[in-house]
């Protein structure tokens, strides 16, 4: 198995947890550096059109993409532990959480976004910034409302088990932290998110721990 | 079974092809008009504290959110017609198509975020025109590449069955009319997205056949 990754990004973040909590260790990680713009290579590009990562090769491929597409495929070929619920509305909950990271917040904050932002609208580093800032708290407003409200909430999102919305619960801790958003409005996002980093899947895959990672940021 | 909805919204029309498709008639459909805020109205936040639809309620609840946790949802508790293949790199597939529309694409062109753009950075009109139309462009040009060279793609994205990435294939294809988005460069979609609109159940759920929406848009 190979995955392409940087330690930078946070949908590849997930995907290294899923790694560690399935103990599978990938052959081989090639760098795709976020900051030099290898995504856009050609090269690249004729493994995930899409000019992003994660992207990963089981056996003879063809590539996977997309980070919970990847985490749900490692899930379907390595059930234990599981990383989603057996109850359909569970699931969907889940997969819910997990999806205001990946689909509402996320995907407004990385490089090609932003880097669209300065170039075609001007908009100076503090704009982005704010930007940034504003569309991480929304999701993890959101998170909180959820999590709070939700019956189901344990030490992690869905009861005491890891789901996928850790992992992506996870990836949004780290995002705000990048981006300088406090956390102290989202005590029960913080809780649950201090709580993965006490485990060693999560910790390892930290993108601080990366090779390259800078010794903080 | 409740559903919250609004004609032009391209997230619920995933979820109005899907229960077509499983042949499900939701006993309500509740408007939050989008155009007049309503998503943001705290009697919708407390249904779902992102304010984005589509929700979905059913039974007891609680509320599910997010169009592909939906469509799972959906899936699972009635199973056929199938919306996923078996095989775990095929759904690995077509989840990763899908999350190209709904993570990559279809967030940065939600009004939210066109509201943000307009009244932040002050951006004008035709700025924002330009800004949807290059996300949507970006993941029309992804999934033409994954189209036209993967060996799986049939009639539809993957062979010849109708997919959850069919679904957001066909959300992409209205919102590139939406916003005047050219699909000559993208004939494989345009193929997809054709042979979609002859089956009822997409047709049906097409926005412009929605309660409330213009003759045109």
């Amino acid at each position: 198995m190979k995955i392409f990754s940087f330690w930078r990004s946070l949908a590849t973040y997930r995907v290294r947890i899923a790694l560690n909590l399935k103990g599978i260790t990938p052959d081989e990680v090639i760098e795709i550096n976020l900051l030099k713009g290898q995504q856009r290579d050609a090269a690249f590009k004729a493994i995930n059109p899409m000019g992003a990562i994660p992207a990963l090769i089981d056996g003879e491929g063809p590539p996977l993409f997309e980070s919970l597409a990847i985490i749900e495929y490692l899930d379907e070929i390595k059930p234990n532990p599981p990383l989603l619920p057996k109850d359909p509305k569970a699931r969907a909950r889940v997969r819910g959480l997990a999806q205001i990271v990946a689909c509402d917040s996320h995907p407004l904050v990385v490089p090609r976004v932003r880097e669209y932002l300065a170039h075609e609208f001007k908009v100076d580093e503090a704009g982005v910034a704010k930007w940034a800032g504003h569309w991480i708290a929304a999701a993890l407003g959101a998170l909180e409302q959820h999590l709070t409200h939700g019956k189901q909430t344990g030490n992690f999102c869905h009861g005491d088990q890891i789901t996928i919305a850790d992992l992506c619960l996870a990836s949004q801790a780290a995002g705000a932290h990048f981006f300088k958003v406090d956390m102290g409005p989202y005590p029960t996002v913080k809780r649950i998110a201090d709580n993965c980093m006490k485990n060693e899947a999560f910790a390892k895959a930290h993108p601080l721990k990366q090779p390259g990672a800078p010794a903080a940021a």
